[in-house]
Order: structure tokens, then sequence, then C-alpha cells
């Protein structure tokens, strides 16, 4: 049924298209073994010392896949950048063409031991964690598709500006593939778009174009590709106008009570999750995607 | 003063009209106590297996007043979908001409013992509690005036199509006619249209017209009234094509702190009813009401 | 910082000017020490008896500044309107030109002793706790800029109309200055715009001219200037159509929780806001302030 689900509709299956990362040539799929061995980062920096500002770019090939290696990369630079006083806004955008991020690697999920599936979950709820608690200006510069993962990472941040091109969606379309958005993925998104917006487009797996998207306020602005980081740049000006400790207290204030809801259930969350994702039903689920999109790739 | 109000509100007056149902070509209001005695049935089922969709008609003559009768009815026939594993989508609609439902049946709460109330209310609830947890795709296909019960039963519903007519109206108006929605009721159209809005639709009892209502996001489509429920069919089947189980697990999640906040304080909302409804000043103002709608009648 | 942020933002420095109260027309800050001496009132209030409507006029000069001697005389002048039955209707509105009020008293908060702070801001938690809870219609006459304080006062009555001037502006820009608005001056506005839109406006401070919040839904109804007050009463007429006693128990449900969250949490808001307030930083900064308004005015 999720496979009928997503023949019919492309923009999921072009977002689950994306979700894998063929690490050869001949399109095979791989599994993500190659953690702590991995040489070209997939995340590259640039702090701006004197603006105060950080440029993060998401490089991992072919379009920025969330995997454990992935997001513990992201979370020791955003922890860097955090600890380092003199960095008070970040932003983050993409270094591959046509995409933000995939969102969270289907590989990581797929045919692997409650240990490992365990490990990666709570990558996910790091990332999150940290970036929506950061003291930081945080903006997100989509110049790309920006399904499931990569929309709770812009959702997370302070100020989204996405390149104005139909083309582009943007969404929690995790219900498509036949899986379910956290709690907490869900609770980002009605305090950006209200109870009801969330409601009908996690139920449906809604992916919405650019325009849609700045329509129910899932992004902030849109702006031509070619100045979405410029755009973010001036943006973030006037976002580092504003004294700093009364900001943080008053972002804080806003998402604490989000935040201490993961918190004080997370063992809980993690639990849930491996039972769920390691039912032989979703796994069956998963391998039915993962065979269509080898052939498809191959 | 609430027969002031009235008297100055067309819309209120004419949604407490219909909020009448009488027995009998002269008009005379009757007290439903034909309970387990009525032989026609209030609610016709009409499930189409190969679609796994199920209709359901309201076609209590002449406005669908919700009865105890109505309400026992509806929930039997909701159970009975709700157990059978082949039915996936429900959609709501009316037989009666103009009116998708009157609301609440004013005959159960007037001149009632304390007993009758609660058992009425009871079953409010019972209706509120079965729909808005229902593991079923649930449209409302709103084919007429919808105050009151009626508009709570639509946001109870996953989606709402309305038709096109200026002339009929939705709204929780309960305020207009001196009584109060209880929480619950709140809580829905606050899960719909946010707090503001429905911090004034309430205190003010406001029926919108269907554009007004499109606007403010109490429906979600208009279509002229002779496609209302061919629309539901075709939005139906968007719906149906998404995996159920991770459907199911998502309107849960947005769901269940809003059903927890009744289960776990229905006792206590049932007592809360019965000591307002059964006080003098209430029952009186329903009297007033009552007389002015006999002789309109009559 | 706050100061470059303040100087490069015209809006902000113009509402913090305006929070200043030249006791004389040298322009000196006075620090007010005049409580219970004072003779001239702050608050006018004309009854009508027969609308069962009071009309509550600011005219504390030149801006309506909250300072300890205003709010008790706000809280005292409510408290009697509160009880006395014949009043269902209350409408705020400014006597002085060009602003509604601008906001809480700096002077209140700086250079004084803990004691002082702790007096002050309990009364200020007193005008809300009163406002919000109040069983009367209570209407915001918004006839001149609104910034902060004033922010607060509007978004705590059940409807606001503005004038539809450009130059005036409204909105929680407490950040601007360094400080921060407390987490019940954040709940009405949520309660109010929602979310997201709270949270940047929160961040970043933001004033809103007349058109920008009408549109984001911080007023209600935007008229020509000399039209506010006449079509606050027009409006009032409409709400005292409602029976009261039903309208109060829906806006008790609608604002109860909010309420309940500081009632049970005031005195460590108190110590919270203490502290915050007594900061050598912020203290400096509010200093950097007033002697550059001293200048400015002097």
């Amino acid at each position: 049924m999720a496979l009928r689900a997503a023949v019919r509709n492309k923009s999921a299956l072009s977002a689950l298209l994306s979700q894998l990362s063929p690490c050869n040539s001949h399109g095979r799929v791989c599994v993500t073994q190659r953690r702590n061995n991995s040489t070209s980062p997939k995340i590259k920096v640039d702090f701006d010392h004197s603006a105060g500002v950080a440029v993060m770019r998401l490089q991992s090939p072919p379009v920025n896949s969330m995997s454990l290696d992935f997001l513990t990369e992201f979370c020791v630079n955003l922890e860097k950048l955090e600890m380092d006083k003199s960095c008070r806004g970040l932003i983050i955008t993409s270094s591959q063409p046509k995409v933000f991020s995939a969102g969270l690697d289907i590989m990581e999920m797929y045919g692997k031991s409650p240990e490992s599936c365990e490990e990666f979950y709570r990558a996910v709820q790091e990332m999150w964690l940290k970036l929506y608690s950061s003291n930081m200006i945080t903006i997100a510069a989509i110049n790309g598709t920006c399904p499931a993962g990569g929309c709770l990472m812009s959702l997370t941040c302070d100020y989204r500006i996405m390149a104005d091109n139909p083309r582009y969606s943007i969404g929690l379309n995790e219900t498509q593939l036949g899986i379910v958005a956290p709690f907490w993925f869900k609770d980002t998104m009605v305090n950006t778009v209200g109870h009801r917006t969330t409601e009908m487009a996690l139920e449906l797996g809604l992916l919405y174009n650019s325009s849609e998207a700045l329509k129910i306020g899932l992004v902030d602005k849109l702006v031509p590709e070619d100045q979405v980081l410029t755009t973010a740049t001036q943006t973030m000006t006037k976002w580092l106008a504003i004294p700093d400790h009364a900001r943080q207290i008053t972002k804080s204030m806003m998402r604490k009570p989000t935040i201490d809801k993961l918190t004080s259930n997370r063992e809980a969350d993690i639990q849930n999750f491996i039972s769920f994702i390691t039912k032989d039903s979703i796994q069956k689920s998963l391998r039915v995607y993962v065979e269509m999109l080898k052939k498809r790739k191959g």
C-alpha cells in the first residue's frame, strides 16, 4: 500500500529516491559502515570572525542524507560553534545542487540491529535538541528540495529563506513512506504553522512547493535561488542588532516546554522508535522501496 | 436577555428553530420519549466494500436534531464500521434538505430529570470520543446549515467539504442561546482554527457563512451544492492512498492529548453539565425559547 | 549593544523615548516618589449607567507611562467597576495625543531597591490578572502608539480597535531595549496571534504599524482616528447582546489555564524579575538609555 501511494505520488517518490546514497557508479545502495573511517567531511564550516557568523554547508553527496556519520559531524560542529562565544549567528545551507537535504538516511533504519537503530535515532534527537535550543541565531538557507529530516532541520532554525523554485518542495512526508514523524517533529511543526495545518500535513505526508510553503508559513521568505545565501546574510544582520541576552532568554522561553517534552521522554521515545522500525511489516515496506530504488538507479 | 439576543440575531434564531423537531403537522414540539420504540432509522449507512468507504446519511426529519436516539444510533453504526477492518473511510452527510444537522436536541435538556440529562450528555461525549479517535478517514460532506452540535460533528472529522451557499452557516453558537460549549467542543475548535478565532467565536456564539468559514479554516473546501458528495468521494481517494498504519498513528499523536482531557475528566464534565442545565435560570431561558418556537411553528 | 540596536531602530527608540515622563519643562527625568501624594488622577472613568458601559481614559501626561501610581489607580478603578454588577462593558482609551500608552515606566526599574522593583512588578501582574479575567466585556480603543506594556494592556482586552495611522505602532518590543517580556506577556500574545508570529515578534522586539498589526491579528479592526471611540461603542453594543453568564463562562474557559499559570507561579516570577532587573549589566543598559534620553529631551 505504501508502495502504491509512492508510485502515485511523484513528490514522495523523488523524495525517497533522494534519500538513498549510491556508493558507486552501479548505483548499489551501500550500508553506511564507513563511520569513523570517512575522510572527507560531510559538513563544511566557514566562520567569519569579524561578523560573528558561521556558515555551515551540507556537503554529503549526492543528497545530504542524514546518516549517523552526517549527524555526528553536524553535532560536533554545532557544539564547537556554540562554545565559541564570538560566534553569534549560524547559517545552514547546502553545497549539493537542487537539494537541501533528503532527510534521514533510510539505510540506517533498514536491516539494522536494534542497537544500531538506537544509536542512529539518538543522533537525530541530539541534532534537534542542540539546534532547537541553540543560543546562536540560526537561519536555514534552503537552496533545494527539503523533505522529512531536511524539513525538520529547517523548522528547527529561527528563520527560513527558501529558493523561489516551484520544483523544490518541503514538508514532513514520512507518512507517505509508511513511517511516522516522531512527536517532537510534530511539535516543531505545530509551533511553526499551527495545529490544523500540521494535522493534515502529517496525516497525508504533504510536500509543499516553495510558494505553498510560504503561504502556510512553513518558510518565512522566498528569493531567487542565487540570492538565498546573500539574503540570509542580510537577515542575519538584522537579528544581530538585537541584544543577545534578551533574545536568548526569549528564545528559551518560547522553546523550552517543547524541548523539555523530549528530554523527559527521551528513552521512551527511543524504545518506541526501535519497536516500530524493527517490525517485520515496516522492514518489509522499507525493503520494497530499497529494491525498487536499486532497480531505478541501477 | 438571551431572548433579545436571539431576536436581534436572525442566524441564531433560525439555528434554534431548526433545533426543534415537530412531531406532527401541527408543529407541536414533542418530547422524545420514543427511544427504543423508534422504527425508522435516523442514520442510513451505505458501505461500498470494493472502495472500503462507507457513507453515513443523517435522516432524522426535519433537521437531524441530535436526540439521545439519534446519537445512540450514530454511535452503534460508527462502532460497527470501526470494527470492520475492511472499512477504511467514512463520509458523513445529510439526507435532509438545507441542513446538515441543527445540533443537540434542546428537548433532551428542557424539563428533564438530572438522570435523563446525564444519559443524553454522556451520549454526546460518546459520539465525540468515538469520532475524534476513529481509525477511519472521516470526511464531513456539509450540504446544509451546520450550527452547534452539527458543527462539532463536522470539526471532529478529518476533513470538511461544505456547499458553497451563503445561506448555509456553520459555527458553535451555543452562547447565543444562553448555554455554553463544553471544553472539548472548544478544544476541537482551537485545534482547527486556533485560540483567538475560537475565543471570539465562542464568546459571541458566531455563525459563519460558507465563505467566511473557508476563510478562517472552519471548513477546508467549498464546492457547488450538488458536488459536495462527489468531491468528498474524490478527496477520500487521496486519503486512501496513504498507508493506514502510518496515518492512524499520526492521527492519534495529533488528537490523543485532547481526547485524554475528556476521558480523564468525564464524570466531572457530566456533573458540571447537569448542574448548569438544571439551573432554574437556564431552564427558564430554554422555556422562553420553546414557547416562542411553538407559537412560530404552530 | 542594546544601544546600537535602538539607535538603528527608530521605532524602538521613539517607543523608548515615550516611556520617560519628564516632570518639568527642563525635561529632567523624575523618579516617581510622588505616590500617594498625587492629586490629579491618571485614570478618568465615565460610567454610562443606562448603557452599562464605562469608558476609562488614560490621562497621565505625556505618554501614559505605567508607573506604580498609574497601575494602582488603574486596578482600583477596574475593581470598582467589576464590583458594580450594572457595569457590563469597559472601553479603555487614551486622552493623550498620539499615544495609547508607552508601556511600563522605566524609572520604576532603574536604580531602585529590590523591594521597590517587587512592588512595581506585582502591580503589573495585578493589572494583567484583573483585566484578563474580567467579567466585563473589555475593548481597547487604541488611538495612538502602543508599545510594550501598552500592547500588553490591549492584548488583555476582548477586542482591539486601532486608529488607521501608519505612524502608530504596536508590539511587545522589550527585547529591543535589552529586557525580556515575562512569560505571561508571551502567553497572552500566543493566545492572540499564535506561536510562530509571537516567537519572531518577541525575539526581534518587533513593532508593527497599524496595517501590519491587523494583518497578523494583533488588532481586530482599523478605523479612522476620529472614529476609534464611536466604533468601540458600536462594537460594544453587539457584545452586550450576548447573555452575560454564557459569555463569562466561555471567556473563563478560554483564559483560565493562562491565568492559572501566573497565579501558581507568581512569587517565582517576581523573584525572577528582581534578579534580572537588578543585574549590573541590565541596570547599566538602562542607565545608558536614561542618560541618552535626558540629553535628547534636555
